[in-house]
């Protein structure tokens, strides 16, 4: 018998309850990454996703992501964080800042937020004041800087890997 | 003073010696994500792609990376991984089999040929029975299947966690 068997289409791993991280979004510019970002979410069992931008999503691209995770649209972005914060989320912003921790060492909280800055600005100054903690991905070559969607999916493989069973 | 300030474009992190991961990449249907995985490369350090097919990188995505990744276009990808093999690499694909580890779980040998299925087909049955080691990453939620370039994404960050000097 041969020693690796395809098994594709596996149903997914079961949560043992809820994922408890939430992505808060600066409006995109791209409805290809807001679209790729869904997907992400989808397949992670993340259901919300807070994008304070009009983006449209590509159900070419989500695929059955779409009709899981649900899209808010607030104004903007530091009332989120707030009421968020209420609620016992640590706000988590993936940026490179003065006294950003790397992501490789990073212990995330099971109640997260991660912020999400637009593709040329990152995140602004004035929502880096509203954060509780950055992370920071190295990088080790040209461009020397990681994809908006590339960034946030090894932040949130990094959270599943923490928080295997939700 | 602020807690967080932008340290944007910092230069990258110094790898103290050359990366010995290579990716080998069954034909990819889409030079959108052949080019992003060129860029995703770029980002972490990784100088070879050896990808069986014949598409074109767009520079708008891999950006600078483009002339940093050395795309090599061997005719099959089996005689790559015997080829490999015999200079020392461990030959690890990224699929959903009988057999594979958890990515989460994985030890890393330095030199990796990390071998990546295409979008539709995964990795062929003929192609796994090369392979030493089959990593699966869990998915939790629909669409239940990451893209391509994703499923790259965690593998390589995964590498990268465990060797961030090279």
């Amino acid at each position: 018998m041969a020693k690796f068997e395809h098994l594709r289409h596996k149903p997914p791993t079961e949560l043992l309850c809820p994922r408890e991280i939430v992505l808060v979004v600066a409006p995109l510019r791209s409805n290809v990454n807001l679209s790729r970002m869904v997907r992400l979410a989808g397949c992670c069992g993340i259901r919300d996703i807070m994008h304070c931008g009009s983006g449209k999503v590509d159900r070419e691209i989500a695929r059955d992501a779409i009709d899981y995770v649900h899209i808010h649209t607030p104004r903007s972005l530091i009332p989120v964080l707030q009421k968020l914060r209420g609620e016992g989320y640590r706000c988590v912003g993936l940026e490179q800042t003065t006294n950003a921790q790397l992501l490789y060492d990073y212990h995330f909280a099971r109640r997260t937020a991660l912020v999400i800055g637009s593709e040329r600005q990152g995140l602004t100054a004035d929502v880096l004041q509203h954060l509780d903690d950055v992370i920071e991905i190295p990088v080790y070559g040209p461009p020397a800087s990681y994809n908006v969607v590339t960034a946030t999916t090894m932040a949130v493989y990094e959270y599943c890997k923490q928080f295997p069973s939700g």
